[in-house]
């Protein structure tokens, strides 16, 4: 493994377009994993500072998204590398340690899924915005149990294609809207249910632009809006306020007018208060009951 | 004029997609006014059945464009052709009153505009949706006055790129976003601003798909929203609630999913609750006073 390969793996951590955020953070502790196999190493001091730099770039890479700093703190905690442990022994400790996280995560997902399926109820018609590996679960364990689903397309890149595709190979009854149509539709929905890209310790949800109007529109027409997400994507209190990544403006596909400043903010923040409920790996939160 | 003209015009006014609603009314009474002078009549009187009959295949080419209804039928009350009055001045008559009309219009949205710079004032940030007549001649009039606007892109077919194209040249500094930018951005206005394809008895606002959730973001976080349209938007309390047309799934550009239904529904009702103040030609009405 080279530096030429390390930069690359940042690279395609800051540059992923398509996968949620716990997918990258599983992505980035199997880098980890990789790297602790393959990094060249002196010794298993050497292997962990070198592995401790990597994570801390990977970290760095994607600050909006809480599930790769948390996941990433987490490996980093379980990573005790005693100085008198030999290079291989500290090599498989260390890939271990990023695997059994990796599993975790994807437990934590199948689990949050499990919640959600159970809240929606049978024959569910759920709006959702953007493209959420805890929202794909949801509907593959619902596929069967007369699922209607309503999928925004998610400018700019317009996620809810993916998500709509799927859907049509699971014949789910989906149906497709611009974001604009959102407060169409939103009524047709008995809920609508999104993911997180990280939410605060105050029960506020970071996910993709065009939630937080979402949410309004469900309050506004009486429909619940959960959040599902596994408990890895809660901010701690004292985590400092989350970054908004902004991403090309070239993903917008206009020209360069003189004097027009193209924006492409990728996240928005949905007030605790406008969210029914929070369902993790651990069940369900009422706002009553407090994030 | 033949038959295949005729029908030609009402297919031009039911496919336009780029010009607004008093835009088209107006392109119908231009239409109307062609019509009176070339089409083949043995009379005034049959002249007059053949004008209406187009009429009412305009006025049925766009359910959802109160101007389009509203100016037509001002434009048959106001043409009584006598049965004795020669063919040369039935034309005449027919096609004086449309152009009138066509003025008043024109002259309407003028009056509109100056009233709406008015109450925005020096220096003001508004963001708008979609493209709107009212609009465009608010921001030629504040061009010089520290105008900054923000505009949304509109989807599926981008109204936003006209509007900021048009920015560009008056120099007016523009942010561009996505629609589902619009609850992140809307703090950063002094005003949401938007044109009307109608307005409903009670207030309502008929506006492109979008408007609605942008309505209750700006009241969520206390900025002013404003309808800005002439009154000939106004529908009447007896008319028969508004059709929310639909376009081409096509124009969203994407494949053919099975079992997914791609909607593409052109407008959204902005409850009265979320308007600020109605601007019409007449002045600025605030929600006290009532529509």
């Amino acid at each position: 493994m080279s530096l030429a390969q390390f930069n690359l793996w940042i690279a395609e951590i800051r540059n992923d377009r398509t996968r949620g955020a716990s997918e990258l953070a599983r992505r980035a502790l199997e880098l980890l994993a990789e790297a602790a196999q393959t990094l060249p190493a002196a010794d298993g001091v050497e292997l962990r500072e070198y592995l401790l730099a990597l994570a801390a770039q990977l970290e760095a890479a994607r600050p909006s998204m809480a599930p790769i700093q948390n996941l990433l703190r987490r490996w980093r905690e379980g990573l005790p590398i005693p100085a008198d442990l030999n290079l291989t022994a500290a090599r498989h400790l260390a890939a271990e340690q990023a695997e059994l996280l990796i599993a975790a995560s994807r437990r934590a997902v199948a689990d949050c899924a499990a919640h959600a399926a159970k809240l929606l109820g049978p024959e569910p018609t759920v709006l959702t915005h953007s493209l959420s590996s805890t929202v794909v679960e949801t509907c593959r364990l619902l596929q069967d149990s007369g699922l209607r689903m309503i999928v925004t397309e998610s400018r700019p890149l317009a996620e809810g294609r993916q998500l709509a595709e799927r859907l049509s190979a699971w014949k789910v009854p989906t149906t497709y809207i611009t974001d604009a149509q959102m407060g169409l539709f939103v009524a047709r929905a008995d809920a609508v249910l999104v993911g997180a890209d990280s939410v605060l310790a105050d029960g506020a949800v970071v996910n993709k632009a065009g939630t937080y109007p979402l949410a309004l529109a469900a309050r506004d027409r009486g429909v619940p809006f959960y959040v599902c997400c596994e408990s890895f994507k809660w901010r701690a209190p004292d985590d400092p306020p989350p970054e908004l990544e902004e991403m090309a403006p070239a993903e917008l596909g206009v020209p360069d007018w003189p004097g027009v400043t193209v924006r492409n903010v990728y996240f928005d923040v949905t007030p605790a208060r406008l969210v029914s409920a929070w369902i993790a790996e651990t069940g369900v939160r009422w706002p009553d009951v407090g994030p």
